[in-house]
């Protein structure tokens, strides 16, 4: 039997910001290989599948891409509708390519289940628009990591160029980008901000300036988390509380 | 009364891209302010309420912001749940910051439910991720439109930074865009593409050059477009076919 491998995003955290396609294709699925910070509610709409964690966690030991890259293969071949669950959306900082590129040698059908964004989540949980008419027109979606031997990924370049930036896995990083950006000439008073676990109950936003950073950062504690840089924050900090992002009960349809 | 206003993403179009929370917040509204071009059936869901189109579909006559904001401040002053429905992500080139800003200071309650954008969905289609390891760290999202007197949009700037950029609205302007980037040292052969109404029936992909992007735009049509830009397009072109995007039913749950 030759399977078929939907690579769907799980979205930024909370059950309910996942698709309604997403969902009924967890529904359907015989088995599912996903990321370890998925929300097992989420999980548990897969309630046919065998339910395989495989990584990865941001500093903590994950399963090589390597072997996921195999398994989803070897799941292929023995099951008819695989899944391969990501956080946030799967064709940004996901490493998709490499999964739909062995999945493509290998003669296997691949389809992507686009999700929303932790930028995305980010900003509504701000109440911030990333663009602003007249203000920002042009937003950066960056991480600083650099896997083992890859070359140069000059990521303050982009941040620089852009009006708003999204500095995806950013804040254990918060010392360097902060340095870095600061060295090549953007002001210390640049607003910025760190959402942490941006859609769940323990979500919490740091606002500050980017001489800061590295004091918010310190702040933080384990849940995944974005930098935003950029002068859309301006006014977050002082009309903070006017906006409430999520106060709608999570109503996810069991399965 | 004083009701609660929800800016909501509806996602790239597909009514089965929403998400599970947009859907539920949908069945409980009592009035939706909603762009030209989300779908009827994501609109069906909004069974109790009263719908009212509001712009804005490109080239075409839109409802003046002021009054969408002034709407909507009237629509929360006589209704409990108020949706202003938007494709896409709110918080990227949707003007949430104008509504928001506008409710804010009528003290009128926002919240923001995320959705699926464009740039995902864009990549979801053709099967390539934006960011790839070794390859493509930074993603530009930008757009060459300003509105009438906006001072300067150095978007291009954005896209020379970034290893991979998504222009959105930018179908329309592939001569400019194209003539634009190549003058500023940008290789005619870098990897382009565009996709058109992406999800939906009608979609479509154009793949290339960006030394061909113009003649690429002369065969789209009237569907929403974006422009991709970078190096992970390259191998599109040859390995189309092996990743299919959406062939999953839409299985909306009507109201």
């Amino acid at each position: 039997m030759i399977g078929k491998v939907f690579l769907v995003g799980a979205g930024p955290g909370a059950p309910d910001l996942l698709t309604l396609r997403a969902a009924e294709i967890l529904q359907r699925a015989d088995v599912v290989l996903h990321d370890a910070l998925v929300d097992s509610r989420t999980l548990a709409l897969a309630a046919r599948a065998r339910r395989i964690p495989v990584g990865k966690r941001s500093g903590r030991v994950s399963t090589a891409q390597k072997f996921i890259n195999k398994r989803l293969v070897d799941a292929a071949r023995t099951h008819r509708v695989v899944v391969r669950l990501k956080g946030g959306d799967p064709m940004l900082f996901g490493r998709a390519q490499e999964e739909i590129d062995a999945l493509r040698s290998a003669g296997i059908d691949v389809e992507i289940v686009p999700g929303v964004t932790a930028a995305s989540a980010a900003a509504s949980e701000i109440g911030v628009s990333l663009t602003r008419r007249g203000l920002a027109r042009h937003v950066a979606l960056v991480t600083p990591r650099a896997a083992d031997g890859e070359r140069g990924n000059d990521w303050a370049a982009s941040v620089l160029a852009a009006d708003t930036a999204v500095i995806y896995m950013g804040a254990r990083l918060a010392e360097m980008i902060s340095a870095e950006l600061m060295k090549r000439g953007k002001s210390p008073r640049t607003p910025v901000a760190i959402v942490e676990s941006a859609s769940l109950p323990g979500r919490r936003v740091f606002l500050g300036k980017l001489a800061d950073l590295p004091r918010l950062a310190a702040q933080t504690g384990d849940g995944p988390a974005v930098v935003l840089v950029g002068e859309v924050l301006k006014e977050a900090a002082r009309e903070r509380g006017a906006v409430s992002a999520s106060s709608v009960e999570p109503l996810l349809r069991q399965a």
